[in-house]
């Protein structure tokens, strides 16, 4: 999908008494980011934790270069960088009126029911693929 | 246990732009409260979950009488009301330097794995029952 | 503006381990609800925080009807009840596709930079007050 | 202060779908330790903003290895690595019954009430030092 961009507006009680978005909080917006991936790739989360898989993080990294603040209008561009049988890591970029925000990565690992790693189902395997490979146009939720 | 008191000590993200506890979290201070009074019931929560039961919020309200902030030792007493067969209610009273900060209350429904209402077990009950009428001695979690 | 509906789409870190959105956040929803309200209204709260007006939660409930869960499409219908010079009342409705999932209300006060309760300034106030008589047509934010 | 050890106890509404706490809020955890390695070393982080300072994070990792459960009787180990004249380093470790659940690194920055980069208080800065150089014998939070 190229560079795949989501729109985040922070929410009041995520910012702290400095006035700006608490650190915590940004691995919620590359959180929904993937969310919205996955549901633009046609895989969306959602379905596959219905058919008993589950994607949990297991490395997450972040570089904050300016601060975020309440209500402001920004876009997080999210790329998914690798996926294997039974993982995948996606790097993001959140952006501001002010330029790049922020920068991240998290490696997520493919687990069942009972929270043990196994190969994603080959459907979805196939549209993350898909959704690397189709990198091309930018596309961007409404 | 009479009057149960939990201390509560508010964390940075937890405060606001206004420099006070955003009010959504006391929601979860009293959250801390019941599984904190349920472990010296003697029915801790976690165990009912564990034998399938459930406890869910039905109806929650809360009065914000004076700010509270980040870092501030913080007492929150919290009294179980009413226990009927499948609800229980709670009642709570966050208490700082500067006297009452609020006061709040919460009902509570038993629903089994396939949250569908069902009684509490009989011996959850009658801990809890007791926990009402040891109403003799104020007790405090060091 | 008559009945005013917001999209709400819970977050996978806002579901608890029953697989439904935990209590609290039901709270964060209805202030998400306020922000788009005032935005549409002409007084964006980011602006009335700008010029050292703030609005301060005082008293908040809720009934919780039915479970929401994680990446439905859900709309919260917002209503301003009351203004005074001083304070403001919102009610809400959750609404999802099982019909109203909650329903609940806050009391806001109007404090300036050192938290003293004051009037909202009158712009503000004719904005909100003609926010409320426009209550002919439904409007959704896209 | 050598090792020195904080108590966590995962709260209900921190632990998602899966049954496991959820990972953004292993960063709140990690502030949960430095505001009591902080006060433990004699300088209160509520303090220090009180005279106008701020450490605000610009970059934080953590690994998840096992996963962390609700009520969960937690300890988090953290240690501070690095202090420069604006900006500290700590490191943390999470363990569990089960083992070490995740370790994390935080950079911080010292800010001023505009946000922008100073050197930390001389007082501060010694404080933190001795705290480094206190490597004898681990401590714990009661």
């Amino acid at each position: 999908m190229g560079e795949f961009v989501v729109p985040i507006r922070p929410r009041f009680g995520e910012v702290d008494s400095m006035g700006v978005v608490y650190h915590a909080h940004y691995f919620v917006y590359f959180d929904v980011g993937r969310t919205e991936w996955m549901r633009a790739a046609g895989s969306p989360y959602a379905e596959l934790e219905r058919r008993g898989f589950r994607l949990a993080v297991v490395e997450a990294d972040v570089r904050y270069l300016k601060p975020a603040h309440y209500d402001e209008d920004l876009r997080l561009a999210i790329t998914l960088d690798v996926v294997r049988g039974a993982s995948v890591a996606f790097s993001y970029e959140l952006r501001g009126p002010a330029g790049v925000l922020a920068t991240g990565r998290t490696r997520l690992g493919c687990l069942n029911h009972d929270n043990r790693p196994v190969r994603l189902p080959p459907d979805a395997l196939a549209m993350l693929r898909r959704g690397i490979q189709a990198a091309s146009r930018p596309s961007e939720i409404p």
